[in-house]
């Protein structure tokens, strides 16, 4: 257990010494969203799961709802309100059935992830969004930020669920 | 960004003192599934999303594909076959109505995560597996691991996508 303690520092040594070099993506070179001035988070898409969803209707996607290291903590602890640095990136895909599960299942049953809709983020700093419940929000298509009038709506729509300081999703067990 | 790192060092050293002290749960006590003998591997519920899916029909459930780093790495690089030490893991929860979120879209649209159903995991040893495509497979419910006869069938299964080395689910970007 004491060496691979140790080849597991070493590795992350190394991994940091390669994100040292590389350009911090994401961070930099990329837009912000408006009103709330919020990037794409570097490294979000290997976040851990907090929950999936499937919304019908007229957005009829599959989505997944991922969260940094502090929102997942806060999640297990049911820490509320989410500390500040906390934050939920929800992912969605196109709705779309499988031809190729269904063949193997013998019916119709089956819907993957299709193509990506878009990506948004809820990001948490009690002081720079005091107005909006402590979180900035975020959209952003195909790496391109949403206009600031779709941002508008995002907090009166997150408010029936103050209680669990504005996050509709909870932890899937 | 030097300090970062040292701080990122001194932050994993705790985390692997920590790890070190910590009953290694999941490997030792816990029972393996049967002809492969698996265990559920640590940590797997952090592992980073390959992709989301819906089965309806019987199985009526909201889906989660993880990878261990090896297969997600083997994913974005287009590795096939996967390399041994690669690790897939499907989560299912019952597929369940959000009366909370239909109420804020003014629609019945939303299905959420349920109560787990149960987890499987397939894991990469080309010579331990040699006789089912370098594939071991494992389900658990609740923790236990499912019987042998459910376990016989996994690799018939999968068979038709031996192209991709026997792996269903495709990485959703």
């Amino acid at each position: 257990m004491r060496r691979i303690f140790f080849v597991l520092v070493a590795v992350v040594a190394l991994a940091g010494m390669v994100a040292d070099m590389a350009p911090a993506s994401g961070q930099s070179d990329e837009e912000a969203a408006p009103i709330f001035g919020i990037k794409i988070p570097p490294g979000y898409r290997d976040w851990s799961l907090i929950s999936v969803a499937h919304e019908a209707g007229d957005l009829n996607d599959l989505r997944a709802v991922l969260g940094n290291d502090i929102a997942i903590k806060a999640y297990r602890d049911g820490t509320l309100p989410f500390p500040d640095g906390a934050i939920i990136a929800r992912l969605a895909w196109r709705y779309v059935p499988s031809e190729e599960n269904n063949k193997i299942f013998g019916q119709d049953q089956s819907f993957v992830a299709g193509a990506p809709t878009n990506v948004q983020f809820m990001v948490k700093d009690s002081k720079k969004y005091a107005a909006t419940g402590g979180w900035g929000f975020a959209q952003f298509k195909d790496g391109e930020p949403d206009d600031a009038a779709m941002l508008d709506s995002c907090f009166g729509c997150h408010a029936p669920v103050e209680a669990r300081d504005f996050v509709f999703t909870r932890y899937a067990h």
